[in-house]
């Protein structure tokens, strides 16, 4: 049996997200698996290392699954890509060891969000950003990144009912880049809570606007309370970039 | 009476192209003109500095239209951008002189076209570039365009009918410029014919990919026979970048 790990890019405008819904069509999971069905002849299973909400978009979404197929990885590659919708293409696939597990052994991963920022909005990148035309602060959206670096309970940042599973998680890194209007937010954990990164980007835009403090995150990291953080994004703005493995 | 000069962004994908087609709405012209009719209460026309086809793009399209209303000009760009589809967006609202003609007093253009050139194709790119999976010799290109510089009968490289309009024009410019796996094409003349920039486009594969020299391009400007030279690329990897006046 081999294990296949495959890299994904997609554009999530289209669908309802990563996970298959029963057989829904419209899901990026229930699309690749179709295609990977049609393609061996047997019905096959992947395992993505996580979901990505209805609208987000991948540049390097990871997934695995086994197959007895034969078939060479240039052949597969080629076969899906050219029976997958063109809105999802397999970047790369390798052999695995039997033991990876795209969603168990991912480490970290790494996510963007883009801010068009300019009066004018931008025909072009309006499926790929959020327009916002006040004028923002970086210095003061870098001070807040910095505090939400560490490891804190981030159950203020998300959309998640209490729960028994645990809502400490690890940021490594935040870094707010402009070329041009547009501003790209840039964060590393070893993972994210349901809506997070849209939660903190709502949160930093109130800070970089003037209307909050960066202390404001200090607040949220210690009530824990989701309504006092600021508003979801919009999920069209979000990329998952990349997944890291040991 | 005001002339107003504006400049145009537009996406051009889900549009018929450039030019109003009787009531049709599915023009950027016609959208611009609906939307300034509802603005100023008055039917409005607007003059563009020329044609695009269904599914090219602008970042820099020009047109003007001349109206009595004396609303300010940031008022009428925000009612604009605001009403108009998102995939429109005036850019720039200027007052021009009473003679000022967005398509006579057009003197140059600058045309680019982008082709996506690598074996896996890309979720984002696919609706603004030409995906070409060959390899392709940028310098066997550029020795190309170097013959395609210059005052030319570009008859060959157009999909018109004999006509009793000249067909010479001057391209002062064509770079080539790589980034990633993106190839960009730019184009600089005094005027363009009718599918000229694709069709000029379609003989540069052919050349880049190894199919014909770069002398090919001398034969196709000697006949002057459309059926010599390369294919018609496809329209949405087109994009009006500028219109140069005096």
């Amino acid at each position: 049996m081999r294990n296949i790990k495959m890299t994904i890019e997609y554009d999530g405008g289209r669908y309802l997200g990563w996970q298959r819904l029963g057989d829904s069509d419209k899901t990026i999971q229930g699309k690749i698996e179709n295609t990977l069905s049609d393609m061996t002849g047997t019905k096959i299973e992947i395992v993505g290392s996580g979901r990505t909400d209805a609208g987000t978009h991948a540049k390097g979404q990871v997934a695995n699954f086994k197959t007895t197929s034969d078939m060479d990885l240039l052949s597969m590659q080629s076969f899906l890509n050219r029976y997958l919708p063109r809105d999802i293409v397999i970047k790369n696939l390798v052999e695995a060891s039997d033991r990876f597990h795209a969603r168990y052994h991912a480490v970290k991963k790494q996510y963007s969000y883009y801010v068009w920022n300019h009066i004018v909005p931008s025909a072009f990148e309006r499926k790929y950003s959020y327009y916002y035309p006040e004028e923002l602060d970086i210095d003061r959206m870098n001070a807040a990144c910095k505090k939400l670096i560490g490891k804190h309970d981030f159950i203020g940042f998300s959309s998640l009912k209490k729960s028994k599973k645990s809502t400490v998680r690890t940021i490594d890194e935040i870094t707010v880049h402009k070329e041009g209007n547009m501003l790209r937010f840039t964060f590393i954990g070893d993972g994210f809570l349901y809506n997070m990164v849209r939660i903190m980007m709502g949160t930093l835009l109130e800070i970089g606007s003037g209307m909050q403090d960066p202390e404001y995150v200090d607040a949220i990291l210690k009530s824990g309370i989701r309504s006092d953080a600021g508003m979801t994004l919009p999920s069209q703005a979000l990329f998952l970039d990349k997944v890291y493995y040991d």
